[in-house]
């Protein structure tokens, strides 16, 4: 279609709604309406209307790169192609096994008057919400330049509650805070003062993506970016009398934002919207702009179940990552065989085996074993370059004979690679370290990246950083090896086309229960609407022992089925049950639900949403007639009202429930809990309580006869 | 022996060297005697005389850690301990076979009165110098830090004419000046507008090492490091008026100039010292005190000859390493076999086949191929993290077809990488590029470091930098391949202990020839009193084609003749014939010598020396009654004197010699030669006539008989 057409058909547009101006596509459902045009000063704006609300005003977009030269003005329209595809397609793991993605596209082609220089805008309009992405074609006069800022407006129409967190380059472990956004400025500083193993908070009024926003007249509005592939994180500086967002890329150490070549795209700005908050956890939308999977054979991907050597390191028990009190160690120099141990090292071969044993008991797929390797010792990182060896265990964990111990029972053992964020000796390792897990029978990595960065041109979120993740879950790969990274930038969807990249922590997680500053009750009913919109979380929830402050640390902050209910609101292909052995075995009837709770999905139902308040969402497991409701509830008690239409019709159905006990409370009774079972079928509707930052669990199975039915309760 | 003891022996060595103080320990010879001692402030400072000359007045010691924290001063003795040490030990390659380490040890432990924050100096004298070092030995209060400042100062006794290069970060390619200390700065400026491909001039009057001085009264000192490992190299601030030299760090972006944890111990600071220069280069006190070999085979290192598809890149004849005029590539993803090549490129199946026929015909063990793989297009580094493939060649280079036709040659290929300073890039790919080596029959890798670095904290000679080289080293070790680094930081004798590293650029080389600023006559007569005091140079000499200006270039800075020499007086273990082929078949005879020319050696006799002015050297080829000698002049014409007593008594040889024509110039008739055979016994000496910028080669053999003696010239 030539020029001439298009600007005929853009004014047929413009008589049938008048309220819209430049070029206009709608969502295929007709409910959202992007518009789009160059004004005066040459500068590509956009808004975004939804059922005839507005969600994004006219907002600028383009660039400065290199030397404070113009990418975002003296623009006209070169050219504009028009798309429409629907596609259907399977993930290898997910909450549902077939998605849907359908959307409207237009592609902008601009050309700056006098420069010549070129930049195309792709808008994707799907029925959840709209992505775009700036792409820099091959051209003249431009090949590669460096950003110095991207200028990507989104200028929301008011004051709407935000669920957020300051940028910080180093990390995403800040508490969410719910404010609007003229509150920002008055809670920032305090949140900036949270204590965290590496920080470099972005200056001014800055705040993390994805970004939960939520207007007055009812609109849930999400902000993220889909496919962050060599480019470097966004961050949101915060005009908060225009309430107008601006992207802030996350800069390297010489402040340069971008390192780009021409032929290249960057990641996708995403808007999810709805009046629905259901329909914000439900949305496909970031996943359906990462590209398909690269993976040829992705049969070796096995969603898990875990338990591990890791929670006793916080609960203040004397355990300890580290073999020896030795200083001074350097790696592959020190025999550690000649160093004393200091003898409550947690990763040791009989404690191990405790957990091998417990995990075959149990039906777990796997153990994750922290503090097995050489390095300990060496506290942090940053000023050396080699913190750890990824290829050497300490004298008192026996590789082999554990490896040998573990398939016997055919339980896995999960590697740990913490770096201490010596990113670069990592790499340096990590050939020899996927040999070693190879050669071991390790198939799954779990990799940290606590403190500051080597090289130290960068930060945890800069672009050198994202290419370093995923050239180690590509390298990964290549060794048939799953990762599950922490303290990586937070996830993009780009597990879709690398589904290795099992999950990611990425956000504050359970350990923070045993810190002082704790975990807010309505961490987990915000958590699905803020960092899991760009991927899997391991959360690793399922702490019994309420009370931390018997090891002289933080109380929990749920109540114990609340954690049973976290392996179904919080989405992730590897769930850990991360408490000590102990605790289950005190407890070994919520437990069950553990034990039960799938990991792998063939359909979801988002049942109830509120972000900070509420979540309750139904799932079934993947390949199987079994079902799994979670419930959740922030600090206030509330009744959830869960309808079991999820389930197929004209049968009837064992749900084993798992509910607070009656006088279940987070700070005062957190380990009460009632079980029950009841019939239920796809017409029941359960009305369920539960308690101040409560939850309630239930576990469905298909009545295989009426015998089984006999005195249970019936839920109508 | 207690300190109480010390005491009473030092007291007996100042009454028996009045003109002494402090601790004092004389060279195994007695010529060169060190004095140690803590001042009023408790700084550390020693001093160096040499046959009652003053080489270094009292100078300071120590470090500024941390946040300022003094490491110079406070101190007391805590303990001193001797020891003697004579040894012979055999490198794997090298100017002898035979190399004596003798020297006498002086261990200073130092503690600071009020922090007790320890600190060691070891002191080794050898007759040919004196190197020190400083350890941190580990202790409470103190474990990882930051090198704020190193403080050794180096107190020279005068004005001395120093030949030096400006301290630059990024390189060690300027031109060498001659001047006294009080003239550097009024040549500095002029110096640092040096066009090169990364520049990053320290500020202020700050030299590099190997820093070569000479005294009024005829001392001849050389100022350089050992053991450069896991540390940034040092240059030296410049105090014109005291001629005080002070190490000065090479820092990273931040400004920290190094990360060390306690344990670890600094390179060796060196001061080669004699009043006769050829001392100077005859020295082994660098290697003395490098790490012996830690390669437990070292069959696989092979000095050797080669030439390659390179210098026609420098010529302009059109010749390029890029295939096509592609913008934009990106290494992984561009289908190079779908671009248009543009028909000049150099690295081409059918070219490299006439090299290796030519290597073949002519005796050469390898061939290297420089522009062989994708990503030349690029251009340049430093914008993208990733410009080359070092697994991918270009559709018009057969790789294994070319491994195929060499071997049943008897010639290597000789692997290139160029990196254009994308060395975290280099890591991510050294595996594969390593196995790729090993699957396609590459034994030796030239590598390139143009441009500025990533990691864009690090600069070449910064410690993260001075690591990488390392790791690439001992990487390639471990696939049994040499490295010939080019643009990697100067060497400090650590091929010694991983003889892989084969040889090194590193300094001004030929390519410079072919650009403006050009090679000045007198380079190669200072080079091996600077930067070939650290290890040998890959300088690739053998230019024949002297009038490079018939290319629109410069004009080669040396008669043809003193090409050849510089196969005997520039040492390295691989040599390249750099010239086009064409060239050396207009010139078959001279190109003889190199044919004949030996790459390993037995014995060298430095016979000849004046940094700046001229050198002659004499070297019995390895395992071989073959002796070959070099002599070259600076732009002056001279006669130099060879005398030939390093040849075996009672037996004639033949000598060759290659001289300057009668009429040869460099500027005028740089090609001019004349080549006569004449019988010598180990009696005769030789007055030989050198042209302006010339030289003479003599290769020497036994005569087997009376017979080939006939008719030929006899020196006596």
């Amino acid at each position: 279609m030539g020029i001439g057409k298009k600007i005929i058909a853009l004014f047929i547009l413009s008589l049938t709604l008048p309220s819209l101006w430049g070029q206009v596509i709608d969502s295929p459902d007709g409910n959202l309406k992007l518009s789009f045009d160059v004004n005066n000063n040459g500068t590509p704006i956009y808004s975004l209307d939804y059922k005839n609300k507005v969600v994004l005003k006219k907002g600028g977009m383009g660039f400065v790169i290199n030397d404070s030269q113009a990418m975002d003005a003296g623009f006209k329209v070169d050219n504009i192609q028009y798309d429409t595809k629907e596609e259907y397609w399977t993930p290898v793991w997910g909450e549902n096994n077939r998605i849907q993605s359908h959307y409207k596209e237009m592609l902008v082609q601009l050309i700056q008057k006098e420069s010549r220089l070129k930049l195309n805008i792709r808008f994707r309009l799907f029925n959840d919400g709209l992505g775009f992405r700036y792409e820099f074609p091959v051209q003249p006069g431009l090949r590669c330049f460096v950003i110095q800022d991207e200028k990507t407006e989104f200028r929301l129409a008011g004051d709407h509650t935000a669920f957020w967190i300051p940028a910080d380059y180093d990390s995403n472990e800040y508490p969410i805070s719910t404010s609007s956004l003229s509150q920002i400025s008055t809670l920032m500083d305090d949140v900036r003062k949270e204590g965290l193993a590496a920080k470099a908070p972005a200056l001014g009024l800055v705040i993390q993506t994805p970004l939960m926003l939520k207007s007055i007249d009812g609109l849930y509005i999400n902000i993220h970016e889909a496919a962050l592939v060599n480019y470097a994180a966004m961050c949101l500086n915060v005009d908060d009398k225009t309430f107008t967002l601006t992207s802030h890329l996350t800069p390297d150490k010489a402040g340069v934002k971008g390192y780009i070549q021409t032929g290249s795209v960057t990641p996708w700005r995403t808007i999810v919207v709805s009046d629905d908050a259901r329909d914000i956890l439900a949305s496909n939308l970031i996943l359906n702009l990462n590209e398909p999977c690269k993976l040829t054979d992705t049969s070796w991907i096995k969603p898990c179940k875990y338990v591990g050597v890791w929670w006793e390191y916080f609960t203040g028990g004397g355990s300890t990552w580290t073999y020896t009190d030795a200083q001074d160690v350097v790696i592959g120099e020190t025999d550690y065989t000649k160093l004393t141990p200091h003898g409550h090292h947690g990763a040791n071969t009989t404690h191990v085996k405790e957990y091998i044993d417990f995990a075959a008991e149990n039906g777990f797929d796997a153990v994750l074993v922290e503090g097995w390797n050489e390095g300990w010792e060496n506290g942090g990182g940053y000023l050396k370059e080699r913190v750890f060896s990824f290829t050497k265990a300490y004298p008192d964990f026996d590789v082999e004979g554990l490896h040998r111990y573990a398939s016997s029972k055919g339980v896995k053992i999960i590697m740990h690679h913490e770096t201490y964020s010596t990113a670069s000796d990592y790499e340096r390792q990590l050939h020899d370290a996927f040999h070693f897990m190879v050669d071991n029978g390790y198939d799954a990595v779990k990799t940290g990246y606590v403190g500051r960065l080597i090289p130290r041109s960068e930060y945890h979120d800069s672009q050198w950083m994202v290419n370093h993740y995923l050239h180690v879950v590509k390298t990964a790969a290549d060794y048939k090896i799953m990762v599950n990274s922490h303290e990586a930038v937070r996830p993009t969807g780009v597990y879709r086309t690398y589904p290795n990249w099992i999950a990611q922590e990425s956000a504050r997680g359970t350990e923070f229960e045993s810190f002082n500053d704790g975990i807010r009750p309505d961490h987990t009913t915000i958590l699905p609407f803020t960092r899991l919109m760009g991927g899997p979380m391991d959360y690793t929830p399922g702490i019994f022992e309420g009370d931390l402050s018997t090891y002289g640390s933080n109380k929990r902050s749920s109540t114990l089925v609340k954690q049973l209910a976290l392996y179904v609101t919080i989405y992730s292909p590897i769930q850990m049950a991360a408490d000590l052995i102990e605790n289950y075995k005190r407890y070994p009837e919520p437990f069950q639900f553990i034990k039960d709770v799938a990991v792998d999905w063939d359909k979801t139902d988002i049942l109830e949403a509120e972000p900070g308040d509420y979540i309750t969402i139904a799932r079934k497991a993947k390949g199987k007639n079994e079902w799994f409701v979670g419930a959740i509830t922030d600090e206030n008690a509330r009744t959830a009202t869960i309808p079991f239409d999820f389930l197929p019709d004209g049968k009837k159905y064992i749900a084993t429930i798992y509910e607070d006990g009656k006088d279940a409370d987070w700070e005062k009774n957190p380990q009460s809990y009632h079980i029950f079972k009841a019939v239920v079928t796809n017409k029941s509707v359960l009305k369920q309580k539960l308690a101040r930052s409560g939850g309630a669990a239930i576990s469905i199975v298909e009545a295989t006869g009426e015998e089984g039915l006999r005195g249970l309760k019936k839920i109508k």
